[in-house]
């Protein structure tokens, strides 16, 4: 698309800044113009470093995670637990899991959830691999660390019955009212989640 | 900033992103996790934009909007009106007065507004340069098109206090309740403005 009065460079980079997620036109063209302004080594970094994250980044071939290397740090770290994996929908998820220090096994990144909606399919997902590492691996339990979104429930639910028959454990992080969470500004789903997964003490 | 866990252009690329006004690093991170599984093709052509705005957009020497060349299009168009200049902060407001048709005279584009919050102060705006134009051209009238904010009514009281001693005539766009809105619903200030401007028919 060619914005009318704009110099063609600038308008080409609005529109390519305009295919990001969650950036409209209108913002695109407010980084663009930023970008413009920047020093001339602000444009070279940022190039640079796309160029790099599309060169230089793989995915694990084990979980499937982003790394530099395969096997990745967390897979090839014989000091980790291998009787356990944990199944996630992203990098992040999986990184803030990490930050928990309360899980020591292994992980695996599913890349997504099953979304029906948004033409997503459990063979979209790494899914077929999760399965193919569990027949090979010894592992005794799956904790699923999905989303607590339907598509995540979703996900969840249909690894449970492709897993179960393995004989394999499969668990599901506890969901319910967030830690230092003010009980009076929770939202009523949450609340009920929690009410009915009560723990008696 | 090495984002632990995460490989080293992922992480620089999450850096550089975050850098980008309004984009935080959660941001950041959804963006370069998109550029990572996109086409290898998008991030080239992302890369390319980049680098090209800031080697083949300049500012024009006369009104500086960006443009290809310099003078741009609008100031080497022998058919506009040259005894007017629209003064605007922005680009975008250029194009967006250019599109309501309603004025062919000539542009001015500041860069920003007086803003000593900002430590933007009358010298980092393309004021002394406004200033050498209406010496310059015979221009008969400014028409100040700030935006309607705290900083653009002082911009405009500061170019007006500037450009009337030299015999130009000054004016300032109507701000009012917009065409097709709902009284309704119009803030307050906005409502209050409209009434002040009130125009007797």
């Amino acid at each position: 698309m060619r914005r009318s009065g704009l110099p063609e460079s600038i308008s080409r980079l609005i529109g390519e800044l305009a295919k990001l997620p969650g950036i409209g036109e209108k913002n695109a063209t407010r980084l663009a113009f930023h970008i413009f302004r920047s020093p001339k080594i602000y444009s070279e970094n940022l190039a640079q470093a796309i160029l790099e994250t599309k060169t230089k980044v793989i995915l694990c071939d084990t979980c499937f995670n982003f790394a530099s290397e395969s096997p990745c740090y967390i897979c090839s770290n014989t000091d980790r637990g291998n009787s356990s994996i944990c199944v996630v929908e992203e990098p992040l998820d999986q990184l803030a899991i990490e930050k928990s220090k309360e899980f020591s096994g292994r992980y695996h990144i599913l890349h997504g959830v099953i979304s029906p909606m948004d033409g997503v399919g459990p063979e979209d997902l790494r899914i077929k691999e999760l399965i193919t590492r569990l027949e090979q691996e010894n592992i005794k339990e799956v904790i699923v660390a999905t989303n607590p979104s339907v598509e995540g429930e979703a996900t969840s639910l249909y690894l449970s019955k492709l897993i179960k028959p393995l004989g394999i454990e499969v668990s599901r992080i506890a969901y319910g009212v967030p830690m230092g969470g003010d009980i009076e500004y929770i939202d009523e789903i949450t609340l009920g989640k929690a009410i009915r997964d009560r723990k008696f003490i």
